[in-house]
């Protein structure tokens, strides 16, 4: 495999001076079309340089579109009448989900109108949707879902995947999460050499499944070529903490940490609030610590920190939370524009190229 | 296999009385000997009817326990001379461990003396030495460790298995975590009818690996006879919920869970902490909110939670965490005694025994 043919399969990215199209599949999540058109005035509020092609029911996107001055005249309104629901079954999607939003919006960055696509419906059906209509990059076993982690590291954030693609990683898929998460970070995160580390449940060489042991063998050889530094194993305390920037792991064990993240944060959070409310010197306490606490919640809200990405198709798509209000999807709105005006998927394609075709005189891309 | 052969196969529960005798592993911990007599000492401070026997270096022993009077007539020194450091590999502590500290304390468990033993160190030696010297429990392939999660349930906590004694487990091994955390949430948390759960990457029946739907059904089988309530598939933002009291899963999920959840409250933790220092305005209010704080402190405080119990052995060993305090070290000691006190032993192998047993109208144990 050569470097022209990645080019020639992977999406052109549209360039008409800095503008760049987004593609947003507007049905499917859990708060509605209205959630998402308030998602997409909110960053073309702060955004000049952002185009949309929203797909869904025209009838009732053209009315919430309408409402929205700040949409005007940059938002394509495609009508796609079916809906992917929550309980819909990936496989049952793949045979007959050619008439859903989703299936359309997919189809806006297959032909190239858009950059990227985001959408905050069923994941299982998106990932299944995208691996057939965006198909697979040349040199990809398992694509991945990459999610970005409040950390203690100075970008605030660490990449980890795969978090639910695959509930299965041999090693050397966990090779192709490792070169694909340094991409990811150098291209969303602006790491000149992002540090990788491989998730198990211990730090010493001897510890966890064999499969890891051949998985640290291989990233470790890869290091190099790949323009990333590799610290080893790594454990779950590690996720927040500055000892790695990419963390690797399969998608089962990924998806139950990013849930027990989420989960312990949002108890803390009940219990402060809870702790909060106790007295009546609390209460003013609270009221005069607003100011902190809001700064603290900015820092941890997993709604500023929405948008799975989806690595290793011709193309890329951002899965948002499903239950994203505005906020959430506006920010998965933001990622998808930083990685297509950063040309990224272009990028990446290189580097698992690169990596397939094993050239260890290959030209370095980024 | 009758419930004689379990009775004589686990071992006696010392009975003096009301009084318990713990074994405490003196060594190991990574803040030593000191820390480890500390705690003992707050346990015996607010436990008339507890009783040591200690391990460790006697000399160092001695001048500890004796600056205690609390300590004192209530604690019997045992010399041993090794150390089991963090560092060892579990299968050199199968080989030559029988001068250590940590070897004395399971043998205390062993011969009678004591209902339960406590250490600070190395998990994967204690679980190795653990097994050899008291032996698996019959009808258990793989013994679990079971750890305590904070959540919302009225109970406060919720346990779950397997957090790291094996890195495999198959759907019988699944179905047994089941039975030992339904016996362990009735005896250690007074649950009269667990609620048990599966860890999975979704709560559709068709989600995850394959192991998971046969244990599902395992369990679900086994619920009935077991006195339990099977929840079905639970994910990991219910680790902290109240949809479950007894989280089932295998030893490499488990503990990336587990590490995963400290880590975050950990980032919290430091995140509020800044936020609090952060301006002359909430430092004030974290003044004014210093009681509220500490509550919360001490609900999500790890050493108040501390202690991982071994089960699935003939006999009950309590791992503290490595880093444990005068404070953790006594929770640790807590858990022994209120397990070693009910009886959980016996009760646990009984519970084993009929599963194994399969015998539908087998009388009910605990």
């Amino acid at each position: 495999m050569t470097d022209r043919d990645v080019t020639l399969s992977s999406a052109p990215t549209p360039d008409r001076g800095d503008v760049v199209v987004i593609s947003v599949d507007a049905m499917g999540g859990d708060r509605g079309p209205a959630a998402v058109v308030a998602g997409m005035a909110e960053s073309a509020a702060v955004n000049p340089d952002i185009r949309f092609i929203v797909h869904g029911d025209e009838a009732e996107l053209r009315r919430l579109v309408g409402r929205r001055k700040v949409l005007a005249g940059r938002c394509d309104i495609r009508h796609a009448g079916g809906v992917v629901t929550m309980e819909d079954k990936p496989s049952q999607i793949v045979r007959k989900g050619d008439g859903t939003s989703m299936w359309s919006a997919i189809e806006s960055v297959k032909t190239g109108e858009a950059g990227a696509a985001v959408s905050c419906g069923n994941t299982g059906a998106l990932m299944a949707l995208s691996m057939l209509r965006l198909r697979k990059l040349p040199g990809v076993n398992r694509p991945a879902i990459a999610c970005l982690w409040p950390s203690t590291n100075p970008q605030g954030f660490n990449i980890m995947l795969d978090v639910g693609a695959d509930i299965r990683a041999d090693a050397p898929d966990l090779l192709q999460y490792a070169l694909m998460g340094a991409s990811y970070a150098r291209n969303g995160l602006g790491l000149d050499r992002p540090r990788v580390g491989l998730l198990n449940v211990g730090t010493e060489e001897h510890k966890g499944r064999a499969e890891l042991k051949q998985a640290q063998d291989l990233i470790l050889a890869a290091a190099e070529a790949g323009r990333f530094d590799y610290v080893g194993f790594v454990e779950g305390g590690d996720l927040p903490s500055s000892r790695a920037d990419v963390i690797v792991t399969d998608g089962f064990t990924g998806n139950i940490a990013l849930k027990t993240g989420e989960g312990t944060a949002k108890l803390v959070g009940t219990l402060l609030k809870d702790a909060f409310a106790n007295s009546i010197m609390s209460k003013f306490a609270a009221v005069l610590a607003m100011t902190s606490l809001k700064r603290l919640q900015k820092r941890i809200d997993p709604r500023r920190v929405n948008g799975g990405i989806f690595l290793g198709l011709n193309g890329t798509v951002i899965k948002s939370h499903g239950s994203a209000d505005a906020t959430g999807v506006s920010a998965a709105i933001k990622l998808a524009f930083t990685l297509a005006r950063s040309g990224f998927q272009d990028r990446l394609a290189a580097r698992v190229a690169q990596a397939a075709a094993s050239a260890p005189g290959a030209e370095a891309a980024s």
